[in-house]
């Protein structure tokens, strides 16, 4: 708890001195005012984030926690719980969506294991594994507190490593069968939104199942009444350690001046896990695309904040963040690349 | 005329044996099913033009025609006709938009002179000016049917000059004072929507003044009563140089099995006008960004590709397209890198 609530104290304000001298340069710059749109605002937040007028975003990472979910006994999901332990192998060693996505943008991509059901065999990936998957959260907490804070906090040991390796903006990715029933048993929660309202197919699981998903999900928040005003008891009791994971990287890059891309839609539940730690995390944090998944539209509309990219996809992995950064890098470079009017020498048009 | 008739003769029906083998091996990815929604649609449209299994999209261009509007003399843009020339000089030597979008995804940007008033001074701007500026159609014909087919047939030559030095994908771009309101003629002739319904700020007219702009833009309409089922008559009449030369791009795209990425408003007119010549263009076509140009919906409706990005961007120069492009590339990628479920020997999960 003691590294959570330090890095909680670090996070600051958006330096707004140096917004102010973002939003001048690109009122000035050789277009029509405004008319870049969200990447005018991407450009300020950046700023806002690093306090530099003209920040890099070249040295890229996408950070994937992989964990395993007790609640798949419960038959919620279309894929075995075993798929975990072997997508989380492929995801390492590079075969997998999000590194197929993140190669021509030079975007890397770190695997953790923070908590898969069985041994992980491919060497680059990290063990960081607090448990072997999360207990059924249909028949009692997913975790212990003390077990869900070690995870944001070994979220955060990850992602300022990276930091600290130079890395000048991260995304965030996940693996984990199941993790679309504890997202939303989290969203549900959090929005006070009835499950059925919320509750997709995850990875193909058959339409006439979700009705069953969806009372597993009820059932799981009937028995252990999370405290809402309480989001570590949320995370906890009804949560996984992908999602915990990811929230502390989120609060890491916001400690450290360092913006991070939101994946889809278990990223999401996560943001709004950081966000209720310390709300300025969310000034930290872009939205990358707009998961297919059902839940997603409350868990975007909850947070605030508007995904870039309506690509219908679904798949997690860090996929949709590895789709959103070379746009993020664009923004950033906009305004160091272009010229201002005053700059050409023919003043304002 | 015999250049734009021979390059429509070329145009193939997408490669539907590619196309299916592609969706099958795309269906054994180590992933869900469609979990990549639009991304995997994307790979699918790129082997059904290309006819190949993994085509690469690595050499990328966006092709930006510069031209000049004569309906400018009635007031209805913020900035002087004289900003063309300005801007296609600074597109040209690298200092505007596109140019600073494009650059760490190393697209090319290829500026070509196709009708600005006044002389290009930039040297790498390719000088194909078909006349300095169209006339003013709130007096007559923008220009002849025999500019308008020029003005295309340039536009081919362009790109297919492009094609021929080895670039696999191509975006559109253009520069030109005014042609928001020679496209929203074009779009109320061919949609049947009143122009006040379309009409947009463009280049940030302020709003009082756009019931002026509707009108002159009726007006154009009124007087040179085109023929709405002769795109050709429609393009001459109330059309820019930048549209038809950007229509010319896409129809050598289609015609040589290359995919062109359409920018926003202005490109998706004249992604409009190539439909027209022949049906079979759109199916080379990739949307890229919807623009915040108020037509631009009414436009993406009608050609009936919906844009992947919400940027609320509508500064054209191709900017939405340098966006796109490597989304495009990584939707290539995807299945050359990704294992099937085969390939990794666990067989389907």
């Amino acid at each position: 708890m003691e590294l959570l609530t330090r890095t909680l104290e670090n996070i600051q304000d958006l330096n707004q001195d140096a917004m102010a001298l973002a939003k001048d340069r690109l009122d000035n710059l050789i277009k029509p005012q405004g008319s870049l749109g969200r990447l005018e605002e991407l450009a300020i937040q950046l700023s806002g984030i690093t306090g530099e007028l003209h920040p890099e975003m070249d040295d890229k990472a996408i950070i994937v926690m992989a964990a395993d979910n007790g609640i798949c006994e419960e038959g919620v999901a279309a894929a075995p719980s075993a798929v975990t332990l072997l997508m989380t192998n492929f995801i390492g060693s590079g075969v997998s969506g999000v590194r197929a996505l993140s190669k021509t943008a030079g975007i890397d991509v770190i695997t953790v294991d923070i908590g898969v059901a069985g041994e992980v065999s491919e060497k680059s990936v990290l063990c960081k594994k607090v448990k072997p998957g999360t207990d059924n959260m249909a028949k009692g907490p997913a975790m212990s507190r003390e077990e869900a804070v070690k995870a944001i906090e070994i979220g955060i040991d990850v992602a300022t490593e990276e930091i600290k390796k130079g890395r000048k903006i991260l995304g965030t990715g996940e693996m984990g069968i199941g993790n679309t029933s504890t997202s939303t048993a989290i969203l549900a929660i959090l929005s006070g939104l009835p499950v059925e309202d919320l509750v997709g197919v995850g990875a193909n699981l058959p339409e006439d199942q979700l009705s069953k998903k969806a009372a597993v999900i009820r059932k799981a928040i009937e028995i252990n009444n999370p405290d809402s005003e309480d989001i570590l008891d949320v995370l906890a009791k009804v949560g996984g350690l992908d999602i915990a994971g990811m929230a502390g990287v989120m609060i890491a890059g916001a400690a450290n001046g360092v913006p991070v891309v939101v994946d889809g839609y278990i990223s999401t539940i996560a943001a709004l896990v950081a966000e209720r730690l310390d709300s300025r995390v969310k000034d930290y944090l872009i939205a990358s695309h707009f998961s297919y998944e059902k839940g997603a539209k409350a868990a975007s509309e909850l947070l605030g904040l508007d995904p870039m990219l309506h690509m219908e996809m679904r798949l997690g992995e860090g996929s949709g963040a590895a789709l959103a950064l070379p746009i993020v890098e664009a923004a950033a470079q906009m305004s160091s690349q272009m010229l201002t009017f005053q700059e050409t020498g023919i003043g304002v048009v």
